[in-house]
């Protein structure tokens, strides 16, 4: 195993170091190669690192920061008001090769602005996307773009066939995944021009396997590896779907609460719904990629529990393991050359 | 009671007269000031009446008709091919003012395409759109468009606020239905230059109660009671939402069937997993309004069972009674009054 050092922006999300600490110490505890940079205020991370053994302590690098980039700083505050930020000074590791990628539960808007700007786009990359997996019936299957660009021309979307394509096949180990383009319906004359279009670019490219289009029921059912989609879209879906079972489970326990019968009932059958809930736990998917940067970039969960974050941590590690960057700006050079 | 007289189209959706000549007996049943109008082969729907009394026959008038429109016929065909379609029949009453209002489970497309075709739209609304409730944390909320326009201006989608709210507020006997616009976060510079557009229309319209954007996962907490959108994210956010039910679904079944203790309490508490499915039970929901016509169209669901058939015949009869596309006539006449 290769060591890995990762950045980890601990000043990000809902609730800072009580929360990145802890699952920074996990990460390092379950993965002996790993080394970790943990970026923010100094006194706030060295109290959640008191209980670390010395041995542990050994593979952290504490780098103090002075600023913290706010949940609703817009990007250009991020981007030129803040350059002592723990966000900003994460990607700086990263763009120097001081670190192999980064994690940050920041202000995703920031993140994206400060990713750009610091590491730059992989080039013939027109922008870069979010991307991460989501549950289906037979595993899961990646969906980009979840929010970095609300329009998005065919020649963007074609793109995210590529970077998708290259990420599914890295992460799971799979030849030819299969690229779907989210669509209203799946005959060929359905859709708005973007997406036509960009199926006829999919479809002629030797480089991905092209599968259609395919519909919102579609995506949690395994019909393909990458879903591909603008970020507009791909966001609503993505959220929607959050929203819709956060309302079922409050649905399934107020079932559970409804008379005392139920709720007897509910006391005996626990561990079979922990094991459901086990089952549809969004933690295991928790570490979206900034796709299309050169460098790994992974966006934890504003609200991501422990395990959550560790999941993201755990992301990073893939992917530095598959070197994904240079493999999509392989994938790139090679279709610019056929292009040619 | 004012007697309402509906005409159904028998043979759409993916099992016609055994489902949708059922679902028809029973509403009639239940509505006693109700008349309908059968639409389609005269055998195959005298088959499905066989058992129905001379009372409730009295109530049914049966149109023979020699075409129909198959699931997988583009618009075009329906429209130039088939002018004796149960379809284009059943449309053709309610332009002619011989019923208040239609019900097909046909082909989407052709039944707009139709639709627009025989009963012209409502002056100063450009497109319709299509507009379901679907369920939330506090009863349910409408949103639209779910398919039929992929491209939506401001102006469209403003139009969508205006026929949401007019809709809601008649169904719901509610005075001023808040409506939200869909984006991908709650601050003003989010989203693309339409829903931004949009969002500036609603919020200067005096007879809109606009609550500004709402994200994905607010869909289903109740925030507002009509969610605007255009028909490419809606469509693919609606069917989403039901896919990833389904996939829970399966999930939940999965976990009572994994072992043998598992599967005997599942047989035990079958009746609180029956009385949570009916909790989420999507045929509720079946109906959808083709809003913006000079006439009530109501889509049910391809696959609709007789239960989702019965509802979406409710759904029509519901909009007969609060006269639903006057009232928009209404509304839009005001606002071009008011604009002048």
């Amino acid at each position: 195993m290769k060591p890995i050092h990762l950045a980890i922006d601990c000043m990000g999300g809902d609730f800072g170091p009580p929360v990145i600490v802890a699952a920074a110490i996990i990460a390092l505890r379950e993965n002996p190669s790993l080394k970790l940079s943990l970026f923010g205020q100094q006194a706030a991370i060295q109290q959640e690192l008191a209980g670390a053994s010395d041995k542990l302590l050994s593979r952290i690098t504490l780098v103090h920061c002075e600023e913290v980039v706010e949940m609703d700083d817009k990007p250009s505050v991020a981007l030129r008001g803040k350059k002592q930020s723990s966000m900003r000074l994460a990607l700086n590791a990263v763009r120097d090769e001081a670190v192999d990628g980064c994690v940050s539960a920041g202000n995703t808007g920031a993140l994206m602005a400060l990713a750009r700007f610091v590491l730059k786009m992989i080039p013939g990359i027109d922008r870069p996307a979010i991307i991460t997996a989501v549950p289906t019936e037979s595993g899961h299957t990646y969906m980009l773009d979840l929010g970095a660009n609300v329009d998005c021309d065919s020649e963007t979307l074609f793109q995210f066939g590529i970077m998708g394509s290259v990420l599914c096949a890295a992460n799971d180990a799979l030849k030819a995944p299969r690229v779907g383009l989210l669509n209203i319906g799946e005959e060929e004359i359905k859709g708005n021009d973007q997406v036509k279009q960009a199926a006829k670019l999919l479809s002629e490219c030797a480089e991905v396997n092209y599968v259609g289009f395919i519909e919102g029921n579609d995506i949690f059912k395994g019909k393909c590896d990458v879903v591909v989609t603008d970020g507009f879209t791909g966001n609503n879906v993505l959220k929607a779907s959050e929203g819709i079972v956060r309302l079922l489970g409050m649905k399934l326990k107020a079932v559970f609460e409804a008379n005392r019968l139920n709720k007897l009932v509910g006391l005996i059958i626990r561990p079979i719904l922990k094991s459901f809930k086990k089952e549809i736990d969004p933690d295991r998917y928790n570490g979206a990629t900034l796709i299309g940067l050169k460098g790994i970039v992974i966006k934890s969960h504003g609200g991501a529990s422990v395990k959550a974050t560790v999941h993201a941590i755990e992301e990073a590690i893939k992917e530095v393991n598959h070197s994904v960057p240079s493999k999509i700006a392989e994938e790139v050079e090679k279709l610019v050359n056929s292009r040619t």
